[in-house]
């Protein structure tokens, strides 16, 4: 599919998490190239006269681009609750059960996404997975024990690797912290690695969003919108 | 009891202490009052011609004082494994499950714990309880979703206070982390607590050390050393 038509599915698929949005709502935006259009109809929104409570963001690039449209941002510690979290996702499941963190910010996303009261995620096609397979597990990791855990993970057979920057140097989250992406063919039982994830001491947060995701969008190879909701 | 007669009793608990350590060890240091007396033993072994392969401390104050006898001090990051970490607790119980975290370094001290291969804690008789009780349980929290963490626990019950400074302001960890205080009477069940900390998004580490410590050196107020071991 060309770019043209692929942006066109996205758009159709921003349009319908736009139309989710309503007057005085706290809402959550994420990143990734569907939600840079859900961005652009929010903006579209404003100009007609949406006014929101407030508006945190999970990226510095959605950010500069909703205060381009007008919208004044907060972070997470000034508001109670989200009322609504539209972000995209690296993988989802037939359980709405997903991967996120290929933009190394998981740790944000999943802080707002199980402060949100309903969350959901634009992704197209190729996202859709019946189990979650075919992109590596991101996990953040002190740097001060990075090395131990990384030794553990491998032990359980995990994959571990450290991503890296252009420079072949370690990336640093914006918390000052390291991903070590687990590269699996499948993951087997999602809920048992979130769990075994979750206890390991090192380890300040994963990919693994289970049981978060209320409501996908899909935009379909074929210019359905597909809808699931949990 | 007088300080003199405590510092003795400390001294030899420390002394009880040191008698575990031996040449080639990778050695984890604590901090407390206890164990400052069992870095003072350290430096006697040194000068007695103790060679270590290399010591990991939690905290400044341990690192200035084993510098002080000749050590070269090392950060975690760059040992494999230690072999016997030394350290005190601020509650123990009788499955030598313990609380940690006074001093704020909570998440450096497990991490420094659950990567060697045998822990000791030295205390005091007044630190050893039956069930885990009489200590504000400190869980180390992100800044950004410190807010509905708090929340979330104060709806369980868990009636979380922020650690302050003298000065009034919020206390900020090592990590740039806030700690909230769990004002607990006592844990009824401290391995339900501790998988609930350990899934809850915007926790980064609790002091609960479960399953962790391997002996336990007690300074009874009658003079007695007390050894426990799991």
């Amino acid at each position: 599919m060309d770019q043209a038509k692929q942006d066109e599915l996205k758009k159709a698929a921003a349009k319908k998490a736009a139309a989710l949005v309503e007057d005085g709502m706290v809402l959550g935006v994420g990143t990734g190239s569907t939600v840079k259009f859900f961005i652009d109809e929010l903006g579209k929104k404003k100009e007609a006269g949406l006014t929101l409570k407030a508006v945190v963001t999970t990226s510095s690039r959605s950010q500069k681009q909703l205060e381009d449209y007008g919208f004044t941002v907060s972070p997470l510690s000034e508001v109670d609750q989200v009322d609504l979290t539209v972000d995209g996702a690296d993988r989802v499941d037939g359980q709405l059960n997903g991967i996120k963190g290929g933009g190394a910010a998981l740790t944000l996303e999943k802080n707002v996404a199980v402060n949100s009261k309903k969350n959901v995620w634009i992704v197209d096609e190729s996202k859709v997975v019946d189990h979650l397979s075919g992109f590596a597990l991101p996990v953040e990791v002190l740097p001060i024990s990075c090395m131990q855990v990384k030794k553990r993970l491998e032990d359980e057979g995990l994959k571990p690797e450290f991503r890296l920057e252009a420079g072949g140097q370690r990336l640093k989250t914006h918390y000052g912290n390291y991903i070590l992406d687990l590269k699996l063919d499948r993951i087997p039982v999602p809920s048992g690695l979130a769990d075994y994830l979750d206890h390991t001491v090192g380890v300040v947060e994963h990919g693994l969003f289970l049981g978060i995701c209320d409501q996908v969008i899909i935009a379909r190879d074929n210019g359905d919108i597909e809808v699931r909701s949990r």
